[in-house]
């Protein structure tokens, strides 16, 4: 049995963004945050408003998560929880939408925003003229054709280090705006296009509005070689329009080894904020 | 311009079957035949009840569909309605769950039902310790692990031409219980395992009573190699549960090229009956 006092934890969280109003707690609404603590003042006998835990991205009211990870140092307990109780004993506890699906013990202080070290984010599209009841709440079901060769031909000009401002949101409050996508690809399946890509950190609304300014591309109303003047703009009224956050899932968080503190090597993260 | 007035239609429907008592109209709830009837009823300006849609597959409640098929002969037109008018304007009247996927003429007489020449089905199964809110209605979550390799051990005895009585539902109205399987594949991606069968026709319950009794395999509970002596023993009680509607969707309906009558043909498609 672990001694529960005092304990860090890392906990891995698969939610439906729909019923939400994104993970943070807002004054009105459902929060995905606001659900796991209660969730787990439950699991623990915790007072109401004794647990706060952190997330690695702050996604956005409807936007999906396969691999949020949440950390939190565990109320005092006298008898100490074994680590199944914050997967299956908390998912009991938890609405259908939000699953624990990992629970670890983490180094002393781990906090999942500022140790994490990437993300990967997926955006899905159903491109055909009919809607998909299948697709619905999953994708952004875009009617006109879009030419996603054109669009593949603008993801370079993304790649690597850049200022990011141009297609951050108006009111994102990081006070750095470069940011590193270390991966990018599209993929086609049938009426499917998916977006993947990994950055150390991402600004408010950048995966979105990218693929905004991506989806005008594959309409032809932007030049995919227009992407670097964009960026050295760094104005948001140049940048395409933000995508619906129904697409997005915030697919995986990465961290040091063994979830170790980073704060020990050369800067390179940078603040997440999306 | 075409001339509706006694026209055949096809048309190919996807739907997510969660909200509905199933395709068929009931005493009581809503029904994706019920609904596209009405629909149907306001596009064309006809009396409520004088619509009537045949469905190639009787789904049930909870069963979705990516390639449903419906016949119906058009209500007669002062002003005949082009195609367009059975896809984009019948979705602006359809629920946000069902929508008109493809509409063509059909030859005279075309009924969804008694000319389909076969059908498939694909089932979904996430086989993992920790439930899956993204998976949530889509897919048959298993906790338990599944041998899938030994699953797949037992299609080859499920393939071809067999009296099928064991796998039926109690109340299975089909006069005729021999069926022909044309292909049945089992794979798996991660978490999610995905069963393909194509028939050309199924009795009531017949794809989800081979996924429970194949999950039986997988766990262990029966062997793959006594798949022979359950077909043989005809009889219900034999075969494994009924697994959950919300895994099942109906992929795809086919026809003999330009829909034709298939009654000129030798007898071979059965009645078709889930």
């Amino acid at each position: 049995m672990l001694d529960e006092r005092s304990m860090d934890l890392k906990l891995s969280l698969e939610y439906d963004g729909a019923p939400f109003v994104g993970w943070q707690v807002q004054a009105q609404g459902r929060s995905v945050q606001g659900e796991l603590q209660a969730a787990i003042e439950r699991l623990c006998g915790a007072p109401s408003g004794s647990v706060r835990v952190t997330g690695a991205g702050r996604t956005d009211a409807g936007v999906h998560a396969r691999g949020q990870v949440a950390s939190l140092t565990a109320p005092p307990a006298a008898r100490p929880l074994p680590l199944k109780a914050w997967t299956s004993g908390l998912n009991a506890l938890l609405p259908p939408e939000i699953a624990s699906v990992r629970a670890e013990v983490a180094p002393p202080g781990f906090d999942a925003r500022r140790w994490a070290r990437g993300k990967r984010y997926v955006y899905s599209i159903v491109n055909r003229p009919l809607r998909s009841p299948l697709a619905r709440g999953r994708a952004w079901e875009i009617r006109r054709p879009l030419d996603d060769a054109e669009m593949r031909l603008a993801l370079p000009h993304l790649l690597g280090r850049h200022d990011f401002s141009a297609l951050r949101a108006a009111d994102c409050p990081a006070r750095t705006t470069v940011r590193e996508i270390r991966s990018i690809s599209l993929s086609r399946a049938g009426d499917v296009l998916r977006l993947e890509i990994e950055a150390t950190a991402f600004l408010k609304h950048m995966v979105r509005n990218i693929v905004g300014t991506l989806v005008e591309v594959g309409h032809g109303r932007r030049d995919p070689d227009g992407l670097p003047a964009l960026l050295a703009c760094r104005d948001r009224t140049c940048a395409g329009p933000t995508a619906p956050p129904h697409g997005l899932v915030l697919d995986e968080v990465f961290y040091l080894p063994g979830n170790a503190d980073p704060r020990a090597l050369v800067a390179g993260g940078g603040e997440s904020d999306d």
